[in-house]
C-alpha cells in the first residue's frame, strides 16, 4: 500500500480517528463480506507517508488476492492505494516475517518552499554541512542500543537495533536520507534525522554521535524531525518480492 | 504566488468560501495596516494550481515590496507561497499588462496512481496515442474563435484567442501538455486537453479539430479534463521578469 499520511492519524486503528488501518480494514470487510483483521509490517506515525507499506489478512471467502488492486482502486479514497496484492504462504506475517525496512526522509532546502512538495518534505532553507552529516551517519551504522534515538514514551524494553545503511543523498534542492535497518523504534528515524541536521548546523561534531549512543539518554540527541518528511520506503521479506513497477 | 489549488474554491473571492484572493487579500490588509484591493493576472478555477500566478496591489504604507516574500512566508498557510515581490511602475496591472500565459496540464499514465502526485495530475491509465495528440494539437495553434473550447456558461463575447504553443511532452509515466496563448476562456485549456485525450483514444481524428473549431459549438468538442491536473505555469509581461529560481 502507498499512502499520503497527511490526512491520517497514523497507521494504527484508533477509535473515532481516520487511520490507514481503520480505512483499509473497513473496506476489506465490505469487499470480502466477512470480519477481517489486518496486520501491517509496522505502524507509521501521524503524518508519515508510505510508498510501500505491506499488510496481510486471512480470508475464507471474497475475491482472489490478485483482484484486490483493482477493486480497492475503485473504493479507497485518493490518498491511499494498493500497488500489488498476492496470495502468500500460510506462515507469512507482514510484521514478523519482515527482515528489514527502509525509510526515506526528505528535506527541501530551497529558500522558498515548493507548495507542491510541502506535504512530503521538511522545508529547511538554512545552510547545512552535508559532508558532516554523511560523516556523522557512519557512527550510526551497525548494531547499537538506540535508546538515545527513541521516544522516551516508548515502552519497548529491547532497544538494540541494527542499521544496515544510512545514506545522505542530494537531489537538486532536496536532500534524501535513506535509512535501512532490521527494525526501528518509535521516532527513531526522525530523531536520527534531527540529530544529523544538528550536526550539519554545528551543534554537534560527527564523533559526538558515539557518545550520544553510549549515554542511552534521549535528551543527549537532537530534536525530532517533523513527521511530514518521512516515508516508509520499502519492507523486505525473504523470498518475497513486492515489485513497485507500474 | 504559487499555490496548491486543492484546498481553495478557486482564485476569485467568494463570500464564505476559502479562495486564493480571499486568503491573500486578508493577509495583506493585516500586514500593511490598510484596505488592500488585490488584482490577479486572471482567475483560476477551483482545484487548479499555480506555479507562478502574478498579483498586484497599491499601498500607501506598510513594508517595502521586497520584504513581502519573507513576511508572507510566516503568515500564509502552507498551500500558498510568495515566490517574489517587487515594486512595479504605476501603470503596471497584473491582468491588463500581461501579454501571454502558459498553462501546464499533467496526466499520469501509470496503471496504479501515485498517491504523491494524485492531487496534481489526472490519473489516466488507459492507452493514449500520443502521436495523434501531437498532430491534433497543431490544428489549435494560431488565432481562432475558441467558442467550441469554452464553457457554455461563460458570458464573454469575444472568443477569439491566439495559441502560440501547444506541446505534448512525455515525462516518464507522466504526460505534460504546455499551452501558451495571449489569453484563455473559461475551461479552455481543460476542454482542449479533454479533446486531445479523445483524439488519442480514437473518438476523433486529428483533422476533426478544424471542424470542431469552425462549428463554434461546445458540444462538438470533447469533455472537460478535471481541474486537478491544471497548473498556471507562467504569466508573461513586457520588460518584466519574474524569476522562479530559488
Amino acid at each position: 500500500m502507498a499512502y499520503d499520511g497527511t490526512g491520517f492519524h497514523g497507521f494504527a486503528k484508533q477509535q473515532g480517528l481516520r487511520t490507514v488501518e481503520g480505512v483499509l480494514e473497513h473496506m476489506l470487510c465490505r469487499i470480502s463480506g466477512q470480519q477481517i483483521e489486518l496486520f501491517g509490517s509496522g505502524r507509521t506515525d501521524a503524518g508519515v507517508h508510505a510508498r510501500a507499506q505491506v499488510v496481510h489478512w486471512t480470508q475464507s471467502m471474497g475475491p482472489p488476492a490478485e483482484k484486490y488492486v483493482y477493486i480497492l482502486r475503485r473504493f479507497l479514497p485518493s490518498d491511499i492505494v494498493a500497488i500489488e496484492a498476492k496470495e502468500v504462504p500460510e506462515e507469512f506475517h507482514a510484521r514478523f516475517s519482515a527482515i528489514g525496512k527502509t525509510y526515506r526522509y526528505t528535506l527541501q532546502r530551497s529558500k522558498i518552499a515548493d507548495v507542491f512538495t510541502t506535504r512530503y518534505a521538511w522545508h529547511y532553507p538554512w545552510l547545512l554541512n552535508v559532508e558532516k552529516m554523511t560523516e556523522a551517519a557512519k557512527y550510526l551504522i551497525g548494531k547499537h542500543d538506540f535508546t538515545s534515538f527513541s521516544a522516551t514514551s516508548s515502552s519497548v524494553e529491547d532497544r538494540i537495533r541494527t542499521i544496515y545503511k544510512l545514506d545522505v543523498i542530494e537531489r537538486g534542492t532536496y536532500l534524501d536520507i535513506y535509512c535501512s535497518g532490521n527494525g526501528f523504534l518509535q521516532h527513531m528515524v526522525r530523531i536520527i534525522v534531527g540529530t544529523l541536521v544538528d550536526v550539519a548546523r554545528g551543534r554537534y561534531e560527527p564523533a559526538d554521535i558515539k557518545k550520544i549512543l553510549l549515554s542511552k539518554d534521549r535528551k543527549r540527541a537532537g530534536r525530532t524531525a517533523p513527521s511530514l518528511g518521512l516515508t516508509l520506503w520499502e519492507v523486505t521479506y525473504p523470498n518475497l518480492d513486492f515489485s513497485l513497477d507500474s
